[in-house]
């Protein structure tokens, strides 16, 4: 029953991420006073309430005074403003005040879905994340981003809400498909390129024992991923500046997942690990960083079976203007500079809003043709 | 061109209340920084815009980089979830970023509406409040309340979210049906009645003069009534103690809305007005506050042809049991209790958890025989 403990230090807003195995059978345990004799609201997606449910609502039971769940259906598609109005009368339906807790119970899309209606119902009420995927528990469930999705774009609705704690079970992500724990360590691999290049190295002898979910290694996976978000987030909690360096590769990333379409074809980690081939690719083109540090980083991604570029994804091949015109609708745009996050090595981003626009038209055009 | 200047001081979310004639169309100057050089959202509803958008806008032409307005329908029935999400797809759509600045120029309805839509939006933009009812001037405007309806009862969805600014223009509320302008008369009242009695005396002699739109009356009552609301925002920002007393009345008052179904029928005010009687009542009976404290209060309600009672009201007519099972679904209500504010006398309220159930159901069952 090992477990490890950190702090997202944020004044009156602070609250614990414990990462570990079997977390969900302790549960209230674990979460101690936050969750002692109160009325706890489940949120999960029907796919996660199928598989883990049962353990959870047992790990809560001695503690809570009554138990209430909803899960809506799975997928991005549930992050609309159509679903959260619903859950939010559902939820209200049950009878609640402002004492009761809400437990968000899945991957990214039901953490930020329920985030937000926690923030939003009756004026806010606390909450607390217990991410099932790889991807929620080192990225979409530690730093109180939560929202929806506009006809506009994604994420593009929402709050700065945090959790009061948030518990990362590793015994969950056994029943992943190989497939989305890949693209949840796209988000692990980025903690690295982005400001560690000793965690990078670390990655490059034990990415199989990560992802073959050795019970030490993916610990240690999560808490430094959970830690490396924790401090930037403390350091910039709305998005003002350090923040932004967390979206290495997400503007190449969020312009392909626009042009996929958000159907499930295209994984939001998937669109980033090519996203951070891109960003270095840009990087080196502008004379930031070397070129073996481009491939070092295509050659990791590619090793674990992401994609390293747009060759590997089908809204790769889409016109570079048109995949241009998707980043000048991304909510990172400030006064109407596109900014990126740039590399001057593995392990040392920083952010720019002066690259050049002809050099990503360049780059993308370069992938257009599969090169 | 007198006007007066009060701050809200919320630290770092601390803004100013600017209240006096002709603000509109001087809003630029008025707004100063907050506006200067920026994309600027008018969120509205069509009654509003056809009569005073064309002010507002020649006010913020001078400084505004760009401007884009947007008219909900007049009434309730804006405050949905779907309006919401169709009026944050509408913005979205003629491209914003984090840097604009939403301006809600409306009464109660676009002021909790658009602020939601601000606080909601790119999570998070700055906005100004521009009320032009004289309820969203003494009320609703101030103090970081903002949300929309749930199926299951008013303002249960929403967020604190504080304006940057709020521009109280009186030569508005000259296009303001009569019916109207003595609603937000009913919460100028309440001011007096909680917490000022020297406030209740002032209004006893100057009603006509406020009433009849008198500029230093009504400045002088506006400018009390958010110097009153602000002191206890200050105080207490998200509700947890001493706000609760801003809600005299209220508890009554939501239980007529409801049971009247927000169709315009009733106004907040009117029921509020109905609701603060009940409220001396009730302190009256139990003990808390003399008979002749009720009879003012009663008598000031009347002279400005507010309901002072249930018989004022259709919906007052409900069966008690019905207008208890109102209030228990209340958000006011914690761990299952039921919270009133009572009066020990005019200007000398308090938050009581302790009220017996029998006590409130007596005085509604003498209420609906029009006693």
């Amino acid at each position: 029953m090992q477990q490890k403990t950190l702090t997202v230090g944020l004044g009156e807003r602070a609250y614990n991420i414990i990462i570990g195995a079997d977390l969900v059978d302790r549960a209230g345990d674990m979460l101690g006073p936050i969750a002692a004799n109160r009325h706890i609201i489940i949120v999960s997606d029907k796919t996660v309430a199928a598989l883990h449910l049962d353990r959870l609502t047992a790990g809560l039971k001695p503690t809570a005074r009554k138990i209430d769940h909803f899960a809506v259906a799975a997928g991005e598609t549930s992050k609309s403003m159509q679903v959260l109005a619903r859950l939010l009368d559902d939820i209200l339906a049950v009878g609640v005040d402002r004492s009761i807790l809400l437990v968000a119970f899945g991957g990214g899309v039901v953490g930020d879905l329920a985030g937000f209606a926690a923030a939003s119902l009756l004026r806010g009420v606390d909450f607390v994340q217990i991410p099932t995927s790889l991807l929620a528990q080192v990225d979409s469930s530690v730093g109180g981003k939560t929202g929806v999705n506009a006809a506009a774009g994604k994420n593009l609705i929402g709050a700065f809400y945090q959790p009061k704690a948030v518990l990362a079970d590793t015994s969950l992500l056994a029943s992943l498909p190989p497939r989305e724990l890949r693209a949840g360590y796209a988000e692990v691999i980025k903690y690295g390129l982005l400001g560690d290049a000793t965690f990078f190295d670390w990655l490059e002898f034990n990415r199989t024992a990560v992802l073959a979910l050795d019970p030490d290694a993916i610990m240690h996976a999560i808490y430094t991923s959970c830690l490396a978000k924790a401090r930037i987030v403390e350091a910039d909690e709305r998005e003002a500046g350090k923040r932004a360096l967390l979206n290495l590769g997400h503007t190449f990333a969020h312009a392909f997942e626009a042009e996929a379409g958000y159907n499930g074809s295209l994984l939001h980690g998937e669109a980033v690990a090519a996203g951070m081939a891109l960003a270095f690719e840009l990087s080196a083109d502008l004379g930031f960083c070397k070129a073996a540090d481009v491939a070092q980083c295509k050659a990791h991604l590619r090793a674990v079976g992401l994609p390293a570029g747009q060759a590997g994804l089908g809204a790769g091949n889409a016109p570079a203007s048109q995949l241009i015109k998707h980043m000048k609708h991304d909510k990172k745009m400030r006064d109407g500079r596109m900014y990126f996050i740039l590399v001057r090595a593995i392990g040392d981003a920083f952010v720019s809003g002066d690259v050049p626009p002809d050099a990503v038209e360049k780059l993308l055009q370069r992938g257009e043709h599969g090169v």
